[in-house]
């Protein structure tokens, strides 16, 4: 096991009607702005849960936080912020909303030239306002983490701080019942990749965090799948192990101690930033050329995924191997994601231009072993044509 | 699964060489009180360790602090707090040290009449000092827990609260390699029961807490005879496994939106106040019993531990059940614990007296139904025979 620091301060309130605990977690005097997407949560109800547990607060909102949350969009929020004074935010939708109401705590604290510098020039955050989170959808673990991506100008960056990790967040699995399709089973790959990430790389015998993420993808594996089916869709219990799943899957523990990888998300950033392809989609593509091209580096950790995880009790190691591969993308295609470029109508002439955007933002030497070169990454784009 | 608030808000400092840490992490204007046990840190580097870390800081310390530890040395503690204006305290030790200056840190801020009445009658701590964590001895979890069993005139009795939560803990497992293979056993066994109390209750389909649990169990399964062992017991990949596991084990996480038990506890917690048996060694000696008089109750978690733990395939569920009892107790045997009251001297005669001990701390409603009363437990102590 590899020495390592770890703390997660969020506190969790996990179930059906947890949302009322705002009332009493946000200060009673804190002027509050509440931040949110394009109002799914007002036909879903959490919008009036909000309202109602606000009722003897000061509060603001402000709407219009896009998927791959924008500058832009991010800045306008933060001059609310100062025109109002206001000084606690809680973000009320999934990892965008989140991940830009953590820019916008931070850049409202700024006190330096230009608030952007926080994200490309990665200036470290002096102060930030408290930051709480209702989540809506489960996927990018941001509700109890320090990290965040926010996109500008198509490039799709990421910047964190112990400072912008939520105070508290709410995880009622009842909000995500009204979840489409699609927006599940981005979340299910999302958590699934995140916590490939953590795993896939190469042994230091760390049992407790390697089993944890393999229950994770466990979990992830059988209840993904009911997330979709119309018989099993509305069971809260699978709403509720996935929503933990994803929670659990990038807070900082399953990866303490261990190498990790992250290759398949720089590289999936980029067909997000230069496409607008759905992060989960850029990961569920990425991620099988991944393990077919890093198949040496990753060789002992990818033979006990396929033991582990996949069961696979015969046949040589080589087989057991291809055949987890094999079986990742199965479940890929069951969530109803694609797993080639091709799927969404990237060919081979884009390749030259992805690799010159991960150049350009310094992605060069990717992966547990910092060895995935932009000669690696083609091969990677190549094999996931 | 179950609706919960969960936070845990140590920071854990993980590896060879990390007590250093503590030169930065407790404020240099702070008074610190070091605590700690028999002296054994004395001989084993640590205590050189935690002087070269504060040679910056005022310090002052306290020995003695005795396994179960009791009321009348922590009072003693107290008084040299307020001699002395200390303001924060560092426990250096096991689970004893640890949960006695959670005591301290609590009663050196208590304003009622008694500091006892914080555990005798569950006052709630208004106020504590700040408390940070060496952890010695891989065992209770109370590095990061707010929960510590304190023992006055043969009364082992439990309080917590999150003010006692220690700030941060130094986890070194280097340190766990001067530790007596009787101390490693019992620390095993501590964590590994730690978990089954959380973990074999009744199914509310928490997935992700059952694999989680799951990957606790098998990693001291495996862990844990290797330690005892002359060929592998130096290897730091073993006490590291260890003592991650057991910190997780009890870190309220596994427990989170899932019913617990804790009846092999507190009817083990009458052994040792009476006849002063090592935690560790009561609860390999009820838990068999437990799992025996229970069996009915915990029929599905039972063989879902069978199946998954000890990966028992064939045969009935009955059968699948009877084996996991008996490798249970195998493990523990392997272990060097004893599985029955007969090996610790214990007879049928004592059972009045610990059933009227248990009564008399109101342990008469245990377990995750709530519904052992004392005719069960007397059932569970003939059962342990």
């Amino acid at each position: 096991m590899l020495n390592f620091s770890f703390q997660n301060t969020t506190r969790i309130h996990f179930g059906e009607g947890k949302i009322s605990a705002i009332s009493r977690e946000i200060p009673i005097d804190a002027k509050v702005l509440v931040t949110y997407g394009g109002g799914s949560i007002k036909s879903n109800g959490v919008y009036d849960q909000v309202v109602a547990a606000l009722k003897d607060h000061q509060w603001f909102e402000f709407s219009g936080i896009e998927p791959n949350p924008s500058y832009n969009t991010l800045i306008k929020a933060v001059d609310l912020i100062q025109q109002h004074k206001i000084d606690y935010v809680l973000a009320v939708g999934g990892g965008s909303v989140i991940d830009g109401s953590k820019f916008i705590v931070a850049a409202a604290c700024y006190k330096g030239d230009d608030p952007w510098h926080i994200v490309s020039k990665q200036e470290k955050i002096q102060q930030a306002l408290p930051l709480a989170a209702i989540l809506t959808l489960p996927a990018t673990g941001s509700e109890s983490n320090t990290g965040a991506v926010i996109t500008r100008d198509g490039h799709k960056l990421p910047f964190g701080s112990p400072l912008v990790r939520p105070v508290f967040a709410v995880l009622d699995p009842t909000v995500t019942l009204s979840l489409s399709d699609r927006q599940i089973s981005n979340g299910v790959i999302d958590a699934f990749v995140h916590t490939i990430e953590q795993y896939l790389t190469y042994s230091v015998n760390g049992k407790v965090q390697d089993r944890f993420a393999e229950g994770l993808l466990l979990t992830l594996i059988e209840e993904g799948p009911k997330a979709l089916q119309a018989d099993t869709k509305n069971d809260l219990d699978v709403r509720s192990n996935i929503m933990w799943a994803a929670t659990m899957a990038l807070n900082g523990l399953i990866g303490a101690g261990v190498p990790q990888d992250w290759s398949t998300h720089m590289i999936g950033h980029e067909l997000t930033g230069r496409y607008g392809i759905d992060h989960a989609r850029t990961l569920s593509i990425i991620l099988p050329a991944v393990m077919k091209v890093r198949r040496t580096e990753k060789h002992d950790k990818l033979l006990q995924y396929a033991e582990r995880v996949w069961q696979l009790t015969t046949g040589s190691d080589d087989e057991k191997i291809d055949q987890a591969i094999a079986l990742t993308e199965q479940f890929f295609t069951s969530m109803q994601v694609p797993t080639r470029l091709s799927q969404i109508e990237v060919g081979v002439d884009a390749i030259d231009e992805l690799l010159d955007l991960l150049e350009q933002h310094g992605m060069v030497a990717l992966g547990e072993h910092q060895d995935i070169d932009l000669a690696v990454s083609r091969q990677i784009l190549i094999t996931a044509l």
